[in-house]
Formats: structure tokens, C-alpha cells, sequence
């Protein structure tokens, strides 16, 4: 395997990123320096290791699926995510009876607790999830369905493991169904939906498209792998990875003081967040729910989770025990800290107002800067912009508008790369991942700047031709 | 692959080391709580989260390879060990000319160090590296060559990925060489040697012996897996687990205050700790290194590292990438603190100390309680002692012996998860591995009374049938 497995574009971006200070990165997903919760974490660490009571335990081995404690607060945290969605919310779905306090919402079929502890396992960084559903669940050959474009780290996964995977278009407000219902047809035609195993989704503020995929959409999707279930003779699940769900701009939706089944707006136009496809009646035996509190909190502590259906559970905590039998407890002892002192909310809230400044700050760069034959989407949450040029001109690492950036010393992600590869179609070349993530306000003007200069020039060039 | 990966043994040991506190486990390897370095890390810690120049860094992602403070600082450590061995010990050599000043030694056959950081990758425990290394080495069907017994959680991968352990036996000072040659011809013959990957090695204070297998063997059996690499047709790689090397009973060996190169000691019974095959002139291409900082100093802090050769470090690096794209930061900056500020050596020589002594305080327990027909091994460091029971008794869990010792409240892990399946042997069912790691000195005490007074009962037994 280690023969087929391709350089992931990931380390390469950060290396980069690491290691010329000249340069501006608008590429890696790294997140904002300055924020980081330096005082915090050394707060919470002192008053683990003030005590050989509290400090031992900590830097001993623990448990495969993780920290009791935190596996507990975790479980409630997701709890509480989700019925504030389902308050708050004026989502649509096709599905109607979503009720928070209907015993339905929070059980499945066989009557486990959905955000049971039990059902918890916790990683190393939501990354190791993926990964390890991957082995679980997919045989060399076998097909992942993916967004059109995904995370190009899943994509690594994907071409290591031997996997196929194939491509659902997404739109503004996520999934294409009507799209995803023929690759499902034209997999039954080929007689290929038996290798269907999952659908890899980014449901929040996606990487790299910045897009949500609405709560009706999730319930449409989870309704058409069920319809398609009995032709591949298997369950397909569902993999939700909610890794920047936290990350929202509109601070009013995550206040953690209200009452949590309140709607806080009756807004039409509430940019609210949905409940993750856990919440929908029934559907949770095929959800796998990918979390992690690195993205919101401090991504140098790498903690992750998953909230996982049985066979699964059982198989991932064994595989995970081959792997590394449990993530560093002093990390985890860390979080459940965080998550009971408060302390982690209060970050949360913090970066959310942070990433808000900053991605109006690109915005105002790119309309500055950007030629108007350029598209682009802004996005609610999470760390990017997503831009198209113009179909013909390519943005990939070989292209002149990528080595005419990188010259000018501005970094941006080739769109080709969050495609899957597969022979029917053709990839898109002419999109771009643009992060604010990590460069500061001034880098970020600087650098939509300098990248706004490349494109002017090349897409004056075409307009001439 | 889900399907296929088993329930791993040391969960549910762990599992019921941690859930049942009227229970003396002497089964989990968990390292003695008391002399976890709380009060060092905390300093480390806050030194770290101090400033934000410090502390932004180490709450940041880093590169896949590690941080590049401590893998310099790793490999200088390993260097130091493998000198320091060199210098101090009068292990017996099949290739006689080891010099400490010469080139060869420090180069590989291509000029690269041996000791090198571009060679050495940082991982989630060495367990990670393990596992890996099976995913960049092994197609399902391949076979590894272990001792017989090994470490059982490496069982665990080589099951969960499909793959065929022999077995090696083990002798007091290391590996059967002679019938190491035998397997190997065997698997010659029998055409299976094309499907020969590599050699899993336990060097150090083996888990579960306590074994340490000396330089000469290791000059051997490089030697004979080059010499087979013709008939397999590919490189068989030597993979070296020194997860105990630097947990020996001896401290003066181990003193950094002296100069590495001026020998410690020329008496004969010298117990002195034999360098690692890196070692060994011009086999550097084949050694596969994995070490670990959590034995030794915290296991709550799950770092640990590999020396890898071209092209496996690269490839291994690769799926590092896809797995969780580096270990987290704050645990490597913790380290790379703890090794430049001398607090990692001083933990080490602490817990040498300790770990000699909890030794010496079983077995006293065990001469005192252990009946005259079990055979056990007195270990010189690491973690185990390993007994012996009279052929025909059986220690497996679902003995009467194992039974007895659980309603008795006292544990150990049966010797025959620690042998590998394969149909050509039968797998010795009579044997134990006792930890003193854990369990107080009180408990070991206890402990070793209780075990001592089931076998005396089950030996009687069948001494008297």
C-alpha cells in the first residue's frame, strides 16, 4: 500500500507555508495564530497537573475509545448541538416531524441512546476517524460517494486505500440530489452499487467550498441510500464530517445561556446552522458523525470523535486499538476540562467573532481586487472562500496562474485538487481554495492583492485572445 | 478489514486493570503511577504556554514528519544511546570491526547519516509506527517473522490486516539463530519467501520475556536475512521495537555526565545494554527503528519516533499523512522541552530506579510464593517477569488456572496470546507474563502471594494425579 500511497498536497501546502516567511499563504488550513488559547490551556493544564490526584491519571494510559469523562461531556455537547439546531432553526425538510422532545429523535431503532457515550469514540483529531472507517467499512475497489469537490485529505484516503470514488454535484445550499439519484441509478445499471459503502459528506461550512448542506437535503440523501440499500444487498452509510460546524459567523445561534429549545429567531432569512443527520427519525444505525474539538480550540491538541452505529463502533475501537490503543489521555484530560470549566465555549465564541472579522476582510479585498470575471462564494462559517475563473483557464499547480502566484509569493489550493479522479469525467481546472484561516488581516489584504494582480493579468490575456 | 480485526486482548485487560479496583491486575503494561513526572511536565508545560511565541507554535498544526526541534533532539538522543553502548559494553560481535569513530558506522551504504532527522519521523506512540509499517510493507497473504513469544498487541495488527506471523524461537540471550535459518529455509522451499516482508524484533527487555538479544545475534541475523533476500527478491526489512531499550535495571550505564566514548566498565558479567542494529556496519538500509518517549517518561503523552530508510520513510510519512497528518504539537514541544532541558534524562534515571527495585520486590515475592515446579525469568529491565508452568498446564483464559486467579482477584496475561497462529505448531498454552509496572509494591506483594497460592493448588493437583 505504501507504494500507492501519493504525496498528500496537504503537507506539501504546509511545508510551504512553514517554511518561506516571505510568503502569504492563502492556502493551508491552519488557523489564526492570535487566537490561539495560549493562557487557556495553560490554565486548564496547571489545575490537571497541580495534583498527583488529578496529574497522574493524566499521564497514564487510559482506554482505547477514549476518556470516560469526556466521552460523557462530548456525547451531551453534541446532544446540545443538535436541539439547538432543531430550536433555532427554520430549516427545511422533507422529512416534517422533527420534534425535540419526541423519544424517537433520541433513540435508534434498537433503542440505544443516539449521544450515548457508549456510541462515542474519541480519536486523534477527526482525521484518524475517517481513516479508520475507511478500513473498516471498504474492501480494495471498493466506491465512496463524495462531493463534487471534497476535502482533498479524504481524496489521499481514498487513493491509498485502493478505493474508487465518485463525484455528487454540489450546489449553494449543498447536495444536488437530483444529480446524486443518477450516479446511484447508473452504479445499479453497472452493477457496481454492491461496492458502495459510504457517502463521505462535509455538511458544514465545507472544505473547500465554504457550502452547508441543509437538513432537508441530509434527510433526502439518507432516504435515497436507504431506497438503494436492498440493490447493493448492505448498508451504505452516511459519514458526516462536521469538522468546521462549530466555526459559524452569527454568534447568537451557539450562546450557550439560553434556554436551548427556544428558537432565538423567526427570521426567514436566518442564517441558521442545521442539526447534523443524527437528528433525523431513525436514520441514526447509518450515520457515522465525524467531530472535533481541534479546528475550534486549538489544533496543536489533537482530539477528535466519532459518534458510530454498531457493527461499527465495536470494529473502529479495535482497529483503533492496532493503531495507537487510545489517544494521549493528558489531551483528552485537557478537553474535558475545557468542555466543563467553560473555558472551551468561551474560545469557541472568541474564534467565531475572529473568523467573522477576518472573512469580511477578505471579502472586501476580493471585491477590491478580483477581476469581475471571476466568481466567487462567501461563505457563513468555517475557514474559506471558493473562487471560479473563467472555464478555460486553469488554476492547477502547473498552471501559469499558480506559478505566476507562487513567483508574486501568494499561495492559494488548486481546485483540480479537491475532485476525485475518475475516467468519465472531466475535472474542473479553473477554481481555486482560498483560507483566511491562518494569515493575519494585513496578509490577508496583501494577499488577495497580489493574487487579484495574477488574475487580472491572465484574465485580461484570455479576454484578448 | 473491520470484519476481520479481533477483539485485542490488551483492551479488555486494560479494561479490567481500570474498572475493578479490588483487583491486583499483573497483567496491563501501564507504568507505576506514583513516579509519573506530574510536577516535570507541568514545568515544562507552563515554560511552553508562558508566551505566546512559545506557546501559539505548540497549540498550532506542525508538518507530518514532526516537529524539527525534536527530531533533531530525537535522533541526537538515539545516537547517544547507540554510542554510549558501543563505548561501555563488551557484547560479542559475529562482525567483529565496530568502531565508534569510523564513518561506516554514522553512514548509510547511499552517505546518508544514520542518525540523521531527515530520516527519523515522529508518531502517535511507536505502536503507530508499527502499524505503518505493516500498511507500507505488507499485502494481505505476506508473512513477518516474530519471536516466539512477542509482543501480542502486534498480533493484533498482523491478524487485522491478514498477514502470516512465523514464529522464531527465543533463547535467553535473544533469538534461535539456528532456527531462524531453519525457518527461513523452510519458507525457501516451501516457495514463500517471495512472500517475506520483514522481521518484527522485541529487542530490549522483551514484552513478554524480558529478553534482551545481543549485538552478536543481531549481526546474525541481519547477515542471514540478506543472505535470503536473494531467493525473495525483494529487501526484507529488520523492524527493531525498543519500547523498553532505555528501561534497564543498571543506571550507571545510562549516566549522561561522562563522555560517551570512554567504556564504563570492562568486567566480564558487565550487563551492559548492546546497541540497536542500526549499529551494525552498512545495515542501516534494512533496520527499521522504533522508539518510544512514553515508556519512559509519561505514557499519558503518547509520543514516539522511527529511523527509516529510503524509500520507506517516505512512503511511511505518506500515510502518516492520511492518518492524521502529525502527531499533535503540544505532546512534541513537551518532549523537545523535556530532552533539551535534562528533565527527560532525569525522569528515566528515576524510574530505572524505580522499576529495579518493584523488580527486586517480586521477586522476592515470587521465591517466596511461587511453587518449585515453575520456571521463571528474572528480567534485567522493561516492565516483565515470565513464568513457566510444567508443559501440561494450561494458563489461558479460559483455564482453571486463569479462572481461579480471577476470582482470586489477581491477573496475568496467558502466555499463549503472545504466540502467533499458524497451523505447523501447536502455541505453548503454559506460560505467564507478570508486570510489575503497575501494581504498587504492596500489591505486588499481594499479588504474587495470591498467583503463588493458585498455582501451588492447580500444581499439587496434577502432581498428585
Amino acid at each position: 500500500m505504501g507504494r500507492r500511497t501519493g504525496e498528500p498536497p496537504i503537507s506539501w501546502l504546509m511545508q510551504a507555508a512553514l517554511a518561506r516567511h516571505r510568503f502569504i499563504s492563502l492556502a493551508a488550513g491552519f488557523t489564526d495564530n492570535p487566537s490561539l488559547p495560549v493562557a487557556e490551556t495553560r490554565a486548564a493544564l496547571n489545575q490537571i497537573l497541580r495534583s498527583p490526584k488529578t496529574g497522574q491519571p493524566a499521564l497514564q494510559y487510559g482506554s482505547t475509545a477514549g476518556d470516560p469523562a469526556l466521552r460523557r461531556l462530548t456525547a451531551e455537547h453534541l446532544r446540545k448541538l443538535d436541539f439547538e439546531a432543531v430550536a433555532s432553526s427554520s430549516f427545511s425538510s422533507s422529512s416534517s416531524s422533527i420534534e425535540p422532545k419526541s423519544r424517537t429523535r433520541t433513540r435508534t431503532r434498537d433503542g440505544d441512546e443516539i449521544y450515548s457515550s457508549e456510541r462515542l469514540l474519541i480519536t486523534s483529531g477527526s482525521q484518524q476517524l475517517l481513516y479508520m472507517t475507511a478500513e473498516a467499512l471498504c474492501d480494495e475497489g471498493d466506491i465512496v460517494l463524495v462531493e463534487d469537490p471534497t476535502y482533498f485529505v479524504y481524496l489521499g484516503i481514498v487513493q491509498s486505500r485502493g478505493l474508487r470514488a465518485r463525484g455528487v454535484h454540489l450546489e449553494r445550499d449543498g447536495l444536488d440530489l437530483a444529480h446524486f439519484e443518477k450516479v446511484l441509478q447508473s452504479l445499479k445499471r453497472s452493477g457496481d452499487l454492491r461496492r458502495l459503502k459510504l457517502f463521505y459528506l462535509v455538511s458544514y461550512f465545507q472544505n473547500p467550498t465554504g457550502v452547508t448542506t441543509s437538513f432537508g437535503k441530509k434527510c433526502g440523501l439518507l432516504k435515497l441510500l436507504k431506497q438503494f440499500e436492498r440493490a447493493a444487498g448492505h448498508p451504505i452509510y452516511l459519514l458526516e464530517d462536521a469538522a468546521y460546524r462549530e466555526l459559524s459567523f452569527c454568534p447568537e445561534i451557539k450562546g450557550r445561556d439560553a434556554a436551548p429549545r427556544r428558537p432565538r429567531s423567526s427570521r426567514r432569512d436566518d442564517p441558521t446552522i442545521p442539526p447534523s443527520a443524527l437528528a433525523i427519525p431513525g436514520a441514526a444505525e447509518r450515520v457515522i458523525y465525524a467531530g472535533t474539538f481541534t479546528k475550534p480550540f486549538a489544533t496543536g491538541a489533537r482530539v477528535g470523535y466519532g459518534i458510530l452505529p454498531e457493527p461499527l463502533f465495536t470494529a473502529i475501537k479495535r482497529i483503533k486499538g492496532n493503531h495507537d490503543f487510545g489517544t494521549a489521555n493528558l489531551l483528552q484530560q485537557l478537553f474535558a476540562r475545557a468542555l466543563a470549566s467553560g473555558a472551551y465555549e468561551k474560545q469557541v465564541a472568541r474564534l467565531r467573532k475572529r473568523y467573522a472579522h477576518k472573512a469580511r476582510v477578505m471579502k472586501l479585498a476580493i471585491e477590491k481586487h478580483f477581476p469581475p470575471a471571476v466568481e466567487w462564494w462567501e461563505p457563513a462559517g468555517g475557514l474559506y472562500f471558493w473562487a471560479r475563473l473563467p472555464r478555460n483557464v486553469s488554476t492547477g499547480v502547473k498552471s501559469k496562474v499558480f506559478q505566476t502566484a507562487v513567483k508574486n509569493d501568494v499561495l492559494y489550493v488548486p481546485g483540480e485538487l479537491c475532485y476525485a479522479d475518475y475516467p468519465t469525467r472531466r475535472k474542473p481546472i479553473h477554481e481555486m481554495r482560498i483560507s483566511f484561516g491562518s494569515a493575519s488581516e494585513e496578509d490577508i489584504r496583501e494577499g488577495i492583492k497580489r493574487l487579484g494582480a495574477v488574475l487580472r493579468k491572465f484574465l485580461a490575456v484570455k479576454q484578448a485572445v
